[in-house]
């Protein structure tokens, strides 16, 4: 693969190709943020979307975790409705709440609130901020986006939900209108990535956070289809870089998740990781899974944890280091910084 | 098994034995509530532990479902708050929210608060309904209580989590006292379905609804005794009465939820039902698993969707229908009638 010249550490990325590295690459979903002091000092008050707004301050909230860990990889500051809310659909990130729409997905007529994206007018503080980073970095910067099915649940649930029981209803009562939202969804996902990739990202990783909450059939026939022009359209026009799928309670999902095309597939904690890679087979790596609310335990649990997902490996090429979904605002960043440690010091050759 | 002679249809039972039957038995966890029209004229707009404290309304509200759908099985009206709510340990429903606790589970010394149940005098009522209601049915009554770990929850997180950070804190944190914790919960667990056998309910379900939160590790070493302790108690006091474990997003404990010692394991939505079954072996019974978000769909998917599910157990005995979560409150109760009559026309000799 032809890895930046720039990046000197490019074990994380070798770890999604499945080839051999010299120690076990780690990074952390959300390490950018709350549990970080010095996030919590440049964001202030302010609001996401506008943090994410100035390429100076979202170039220095990428750093911050870099700098602080010695992670192998950093992800661009973003979030999944950077391109839904960049045109116009009219969603908006509330404290406290999460993504709220006022003005929910419900009819045909609202497909016309979702226009493509045009990355250089609709998102040039993307592309600047991803500039700055690959100038700045020496490990490789991880590009990021919603996946539909996740994406679409906020639009039409009009904020969280934790059964997503109206999204559920439109796609089954509406399949047509479903597919169609979806695939605009894809359309936006791939633009969005492909913009970062275009920029100097060298990977990506599409977030499926709530596919869980469906049954292993809906995802086949009602998701399935858009992630999978997601992956192979970027797979296409970017040959060079891996490709990451992740969302929690997927247990079930898993094999579907490779199918959609993705190199690695992430895991959350609720599976042991040898399980998990014994459904996937040889030929995907995985990204996972401590428990997020373990880092908050006392370092002698911590530290068995992560060794016994590190050990469920059984030293096997393919694994990226992770917890089962992001730090938790109020981890101790010390912790992270023992567990990057850890999984350094853990011996591939025994 | 020795039946009550009152109950006419046994098929329920017969299900959770992994006994021939000639028609799959059919019932809908919560399929007394919010759904049906007459239960929000009865109960109006009292709380919830008033009601349940009433046992001339809470066998009528038991037996609502029973009248309307022709279900295989009654399930007692209650909740999993019921035993620390009788005991004073300071937990109340609060409409719209669920159980609170405003003193939450912190130290050793509110393992004082936790103090053993009397049936005859704590939770009379619940003894007088389950009279009345034997003296009605022909169908089996299903004795209820929360499983350890999940009445554990909501006891130390003071009301409802989607993460239970705390409840994983104090686990790792003081491990002596929250094993002391699960033993008297489990102690409490055991008393009050006891109590419910010993008035003529012929079953009984553990709700381990948020089990699913933990790793595989986690709920090996921390949950597993607990509940071990009252299957094993329980069979050993009554072991006539088939009892069922069931959680949501369990797809990685189904075997610790047979361990611990059910006879019937309760399946959510996100395992396709023969996939469950080759993992549990044929030695235990499956209870499930149609999705309830499903049930708002228009009937030709309602009606595919419940004909997967029995497809994918493949006419074997012990499957006991049902759904993989309670029913929602949006329910259309014809919907719940016609699944009934779905499960009940489905041919076992084809």
């Amino acid at each position: 693969m032809a890895a930046h010249p720039d990046i000197t550490n490019d074990t994380f990325l070798r770890a999604c190709r499945g080839l051999p590295v010299e120690r076990v690459p780690v990074w952390f979903m959300r390490q950018a943020g709350r549990s970080l002091p010095e996030y919590r000092a440049l964001r202030g008050k302010g609001a996401m979307l506008d943090t994410i707004a100035r390429p100076d301050v979202a170039t220095e909230i990428t750093l911050q975790p870099v700098r602080r860990y010695g992670v192998d990889a950093a992800i661009l500051y973003s979030d999944i409705v950077v391109p839904t809310h960049a045109i116009g659909f009219g969603i908006d990130i509330v404290p406290g709440i999460g993504p709220v729409a006022e003005q929910p997905f419900r009819e045909t007529r609202d497909l016309d609130r979702l226009r493509p994206l045009n990355p250089e007018t609709d998102t040039p503080y993307v592309l600047e901020t991803v500039d700055n980073l690959v100038a700045e970095l020496n490990v490789p910067l991880i590009a990021f986006a919603g996946a539909p099915f996740t994406v679409a649940s906020y639009l039409i649930e009009g904020g969280p939900s934790r059964s997503h029981n109206l999204t559920k209803q439109l796609m089954h009562n509406n399949p047509s209108l479903w597919h169609a939202l979806l695939d605009r969804l894809a359309d936006l996902a791939i633009t969005f990535i492909s913009s970062q990739l275009d920029a100097g990202a060298t990977a990506f990783q599409l977030f499926d956070s709530w596919a869980g909450v469906l049954t292993p059939n809906e995802y086949q026939h009602f998701v399935l289809p858009a992630s999978q022009k997601i992956f192979s359209e970027l797979h296409n026009k970017h040959a060079d870089a891996p490709g990451i799928h992740f969302g929690v309670e997927t247990t079930e999902l898993l094999e579907l998740l490779a199918k959609a095309g993705a190199d690695v597939v992430g895991l959350d904690w609720r599976i042991h990781l040898d399980d998990a890679r014994k459904r996937l087979g040889p030929h995907v790596a995985v990204q996972g899974n401590l428990d997020p609310a373990t880092v908050l335990a006392p370092w002698p649990i911590v530290s068995e944890q992560a060794t016994n997902v590190l050990n469920r490996n059984a030293r096997q090429p393919g694994h990226v280091f992770n917890l089962g979904h992001g730090v938790l605002p109020e981890s101790n960043p010390e912790m992270l910084e023992k567990i990057v440690h850890l999984v350094h010091e853990y011996k591939l050759t025994p």
